[in-house]
């Protein structure tokens, strides 16, 4: 990757250039040390230009049709006016490499829209390391000027958890089924969703998806007296439902813009993230450390053989990691 | 305290012997660094012993009447001809300075009783540090015979997690309530529980136990398809439901310590709680680091107001704390 000047990121990104906003994007997502420097530089002088935009994740089950979902609530964000930019959280895009055009033809209309931007996930990393990515992309997308970035999830793992932490809304795809709504969807999740929809409300699905949202009703009152999130339905393949769907979102985020819990969310998100990070970076010393590595295999099989006790075991890892520590 | 040999505490352990017990408890409790050797010491010369009991956690919204019900179900047990240890984490106890007092007059019978042994909770400590030493304390339970060790948690913040990591089997005690049976229930205790116990089930309440009971499998349903805790009543002040409890307890247990599960969920608890040790371990250390210490309440800020990434400031931390990581 030839490097430019900081200058230039930063006045392409302000000026909202798609080309260089996607070369600054990779300069973000490069793994290389001296890439790191001139990231953080750019990113630091960008930082006042962002915040600007409503952050919303859109996570849901395989088969919910996110993809969909997406490419219409797009179109109608872009109808209305709104410049959009789709992020995704997939650490399993590690494995397959990632596709750009796997993204293009997931949302065929959007795609092709000036006012869009989507940009498949970071296809290398650990979950910590596509979430810094992501995180950092979407302060670039705000800094050029987006009005709404909407976080993909697969819905697999723990990058649901991850996109909550850095988004102001989470929106949680459903699927109408045989009473097995929650099937697949990760523990936590409906306990941080702020919105349930129910997808694919059309045709003959529409009963099923009416029983659905009453279950689901039930459900989350049990879980969350007091504090259930909105369900509803919508039909992203005939578009019903999503105009709707966006005016409560919108409405919501507005309430928690005035009163200065958005603010208050994202202040702690920012922390939080900043010591995710420190604990990311512990773990990768650990794994790198040759003292370490070599203890560990041994350490492993006696503690799981009952050889040796866990915190003994753990005093020897801690012992080598950080020598000064040894008692 | 004085300190006695390695095979003082070793042989008193080993012969039943309730003050050596206590003793060697209070010794692994010990935050001494010249106590922690010894410790470690006749820990693991105690771990061949160790293995043979029951490990049962116990957990449950307040007011569900855990202690009538612990009370209760080590009545059952002692009957039985058991042994029974009660062991609690609450890390609360560490602001209150923990009763022991308490403890007894919370389990009234079972107190009495020579076949049990109620210790409380560590009164200091980190969540981390209390788990530590409760899943030290249950080795040591072990190794003097007790038949089946309980765990009790008192269902506030992460302790019911770390609960589920140190035991064979996790109840989990409910209260039938006008629809709200799962309030104050924490995120993922429903999808741990090995079992779910709807306590109060006598005279006017019987109904609403049974109808609470309906909902509590709806939800679960909904939350765990296929994989359903079993759903029982009882009535810990009238004795009713917990020998039936007990015998559907031992019979999965059984199941399990005869298709090898419950041997693979223990060495796989062993290895996690090495590592969570560490990171603890970690944790502590970077609190204890002068220049880190003097670096976080400014980097917080400057996250905080937007002045620094999160990235930028985890890196200074990182290079404050591992001088040989900075780039």
């Amino acid at each position: 990757m030839k490097l430019l000047s900081a200058d230039a990121y930063v006045d392409g990104v302000r000026a909202g250039d798609r080309a260089m906003l996607a070369r600054t994007i990779t300069l973000v997502e490069s793994e290389l040390p001296r890439h790191a420097a001139l990231a953080q530089e750019v990113l630091t002088r960008l930082l006042p230009a962002t915040g600007g935009s409503r952050r919303v994740g859109i996570s849901g089950v395989p088969g919910a049709g996110k993809s969909t979902f997406i490419d219409a609530l797009g179109m109608h964000l872009v109808k209305a006016g709104k410049r959009v930019a789709v992020l995704a959280i997939d650490p399993s895009s590690t494995v397959s490499g990632g596709s750009i055009l796997g993204d293009k033809t997931r949302m065929a209309r959007l795609s092709r829209e000036e006012a869009a931007y989507i940009r498949p996930s970071p296809s290398s990393g650990t979950l910590g390391g596509v979430a810094r990515k992501t995180r950092e992309t979407l302060l670039l997308c705000e800094a050029a000027g987006f009005d709404v970035v909407l976080v993909e999830t697969v819905g697999v793992g723990q990058s649901e958890t991850v996109v909550a932490d850095l988004v102001d809304f989470y929106l949680v795809l459903m699927l109408a089924g045989a009473g097995d709504e929650l099937q697949g969807i990760k523990r936590g999740i409906l306990e941080v969703a702020d919105m349930l929809a129910i997808n694919k409300a059309d045709g003959d699905n529409k009963p099923r998806a009416e029983r659905a949202r009453s279950e689901l009703r039930a459900a989350l009152h049990l879980m969350r007296p007091g504090a259930e999130p909105e369900i509803t339905t919508c039909s992203a393949l005939e578009g019903t439902g999503i105009e709707k769907l966006w005016t409560s979102v919108e409405t919501q985020l507005g309430r928690s813009a005035v009163s200065g819990a958005m603010e208050r969310r994202r202040k702690a998100q920012q922390v939080q993230w900043m010591w995710s990070m420190v604990q990311d970076g512990l773990r990768a010393a650990l794994r790198a450390h040759p003292e370490v590595s070599a203890l560990v295999p041994t350490l492993e099989a006696d503690v799981r053989e009952g050889r040796a006790t866990p915190t003994s075991a753990a005093l020897r890892v801690l012992g080598a990691f950080l020598p000064e520590t040894r008692a």
